[in-house]
């Protein structure tokens, strides 16, 4: 299978489940809401060491945000709900009833799983705090220095899944980087995913397990190539660079229509050689997602 | 004391002392570093619920970056020099070795307390890591997927301040933000210095204390305009919004140039009435900040 | 007619006809498309001065664009056909064709009206040009430097309206460049239409005519509130600043949904008294915008 | 000579004589200066087709401005004073006077020429424009719907340089991109200098003349490396892309360090293979900048 002269590798992305949820932060302005989901989401890149997961899902503009003005939905993710209550409730806390002008509002309104966030942070208000029907939803008002801090009182959540990727193989370094932000530029649009890493690519792929008993993931070794000539390398000898785009979505569609707009945006930059995916013999998760069949 | 036609009030800034070590983060384009540094530093308001402050100092030009790529300097504070390591170790491994092109230097090179942080990291290159001398720095090279990733072996750090602060009262919310913003704008531009909250700024100015045992700070009631009515709220007739600037800095100077910088600023604004400070009657922090002296 | 306790003035805003051409700017990333957007849309607010109006209408995913790469679609405006083939020829020439991996298609392929701007363009290469059929489009490959520039053989072009407007009046200057910067947020979203002023946003609204014989437009003196004193100002008492919104639209609905669009962002910002908009007893143009009938 | 592994070419750069004023351009915040900014630079790479060739110089501290405000220092030049003059006035009058709380100081405050650009806006007033001493200099107030607008009387022009180069020869197009933008990174920072193309790089070189009669400059064949088959391309068969940086300056000390700074960082980026300079037998120019005395 080819893109645009492409080789599309004849392999599968291995993904596994994880806790999500989505929450809607708006505020005076885009740029103001953006300040607060940078904020909200940083620090999110993986589990292996970041308190969660976390990314910018999309922009919303006011005609279709609870209040009416400009919103940035996020997800936040971890491995069981008892983390992700915690995520809710330290990153809204620290990160977004904190942001100028802020407010912040359930994007799962109708999951089965909800965390009382909103009561929760309520406290702040120092017994001013008042609860009351708006926008159709069950909200906190928390008196600030710098006007009412809005927040829903409960925040749905769901279980999604982690990991779908794809691998982009370069000519060079520079080729293999311009395609992954043209990748990102492009799932940056698909609904219901985020990608977590830094600016949404993951510069170093990693393998499961490593020659040190205290470390569960390592260097990816058998696509670095500045090992080709230890023979540790399985990549062909035009490849001089592999980065990886890993996507976190809400469901398999979410997931599949990010790989296919990410895998299609990058195919059409020069010095792209290949795209194949991370699996780990099942030792990862049970979500696969085939190159091929994702993209037909 | 005026500036601009806006009143300074008499009071000062309380802070107390802070660990604060400084990254050097260079990529292959200042873009590049800014995602890095923007994920290294995210989720990083308040150490109340944030594992680490942090926030980027500066831009860096590559003729002044350690190895001639444009950087970014962060900073990371945590009350003690345990958690700051635990902070170096997640945030630079999870941040900055999975950001695209990015190196991670010392911003304390000469700094008495060291931390290993790069030697640790190392063992995520199972084996292929190799240390050597490069730009005058004890380095670790460690094999990547999409090239190799450059560490420098320590991580310096001193204890600085944090919570210097001064608060910006305007005639309405947008005054006050516009004034916040343009602060911000300034303080940037100050070395040794970050405003940790989301885009620079507190909407969310808290008091020590609570009518809730559980809860340690809650909402400055006494600057809440809302609160006007029920007498609570001991802020002037044409005040109806506060804003407050946070600051940490590596020492005492940095704060001030930090202060001075973004209250000129802020007093170049529309509809901003009068500045302030806030303190605790000393139950938050051995360092005063008067602001008539730092302005002087 | 009030929204969000704001006052919408029962008064219409009045526009006048004028040529448009859209043009599909592609490039290898979403950033370079905007960077060879941006110099292409500069210096372009006001025919009255500029040699075009021209804007950025919006960002197109690389599934919609005619070579599958990220896109920006952009509006320049002329009063005749003529100038505008030559604003065509010299904004693509000038700013497009010299952008890093840029592509110039038609976004107006049906139109009537068309130009052979590509083909004039073709001549920069110097007899190596070449004309092929590509993505469905006739096509100019002109070889570069840096790579092939590929742009399409002809440009279509339309009347539409420009001129399309509101006012925000607010409370002081700060609230109204919120609202004003909330309703650029809203209406970028808005396909055909564009704000071509600096940031979407006018400082400057003028009346028809002035005292001195050769200015054609001066300040609009009955809204500047610093002639409150002098009795020149009709505006209501708490009223200290108003900016105005500039729409150019290609057709009547277009027009109609970014009026809507930013009038409801506007609303939402706190310190808004009243929206209200500009005419001039049809020395203008023929287009009323009624904003009690653009609202309903 | 070599930098980083990357060969410079012995030869030089052409550039020639330019009228040059620069501007200084404050608002409430940096963004709003640099609205005003990007809009008073647009369409503004070339004298062959655009009114002026402009740019931005460098982001100015309210510690620096002449208003105490977040500031952006512009350049704008034409091969007259007369059409400088009238860049002068459409420019600022157009795209300064009308962006939100901006305002234009003369950043030649001391050169010879000068022009009362400010006076002549003034009448925009429609006799309400008054003229006072402010910040030490002869300023004009014209009062406007959303406050007033400062602008300076004169502003003065130099005769500076314009066309001072590099060319970036690289192993694909994406490494000779990324390699520019380094570039433009680390000129930004250089002050008395622009580079007043798309996102500061040129994709489309040229050569004087061309085989048509009606152009004065068509692509520069000899370095497309589509035409390596027919003969034409004299590049070394690993070259597969050329960007040129194109800079005007002040004077040739600046156009020195624009190039230094901009070399420098274009040889750290992986996959480039060669820089060197445009020249034309001295057709275009009296200015030469020969890279190894430039670099030394």
């Amino acid at each position: 299978m080819e893109i645009n002269g492409v080789q599309i590798d004849d392999t599968f992305a291995e993904a596994f489940p994880i806790k999500m949820a989505r929450v809607q932060i708006t505020a005076v302005t885009e740029r103001w809401a953006l300040e607060a989901a940078r904020e909200a989401t940083g620090f999110g890149t993986s589990v292996i060491g970041c308190p969660a997961e976390a990314g910018i899902e999309c922009l919303v503009d006011g005609r279709e945000t609870v209040d009416g003005r400009p919103g940035v939905n996020i997800l936040l993710c971890n491995m069981g709900f008892k983390n992700l209550e915690n995520s809710l409730l330290m990153r809204l806390g620290q990160c977004v009833l904190t942001a100028p002008t802020a407010a912040a509002f359930s994007g799962m309104h109708d999951a089965e799983k909800q965390f009382d966030t909103g009561k929760k942070l309520s406290f702040f208000g120092d017994g001013y705090q008042k609860t009351e029907e708006m926008f159709g939803r069950n909200i906190w008002k928390i008196l600030l220095m710098s006007g009412d801090f809005i927040i829903e009182n409960s925040f749905g959540a769901v279980e999604g899944i982690a990991g779908g990727n794809f691998l982009i193989l370069g000519q060079n370094q520079m080729s293999g980087l311009m395609a992954a932000e043209a990748a990102i530029d492009s799932i940056r649009k698909v609904k219901g995913a985020i990608t977590p890493f830094p600016g949404g690519v993951v510069s170093s792929g990693s393998k499961v397990g490593s020659k040190y008993k205290f470390l569960k993931a390592s260097t990816n070794s058998a696509f670095c190539t500045s090992l080709r000539e230890d023979g540790v390398c399985v990549l062909a000898e035009d490849v001089s660079c592999v980065f990886e785009i890993v996507i976190n979505g809400v469901d398999r569609e979410a997931i599949e229509n990010a790989m296919r707009a990410g895998i299609h945006a990058a195919c059409q930059v020069p010095g792209i050689l290949k795209i194949t995916a991370a699996n780990y013999e099942g030792k990862l998760g049970i979500h696969h997602f085939p190159l091929h069949s994702v993209l037909e």
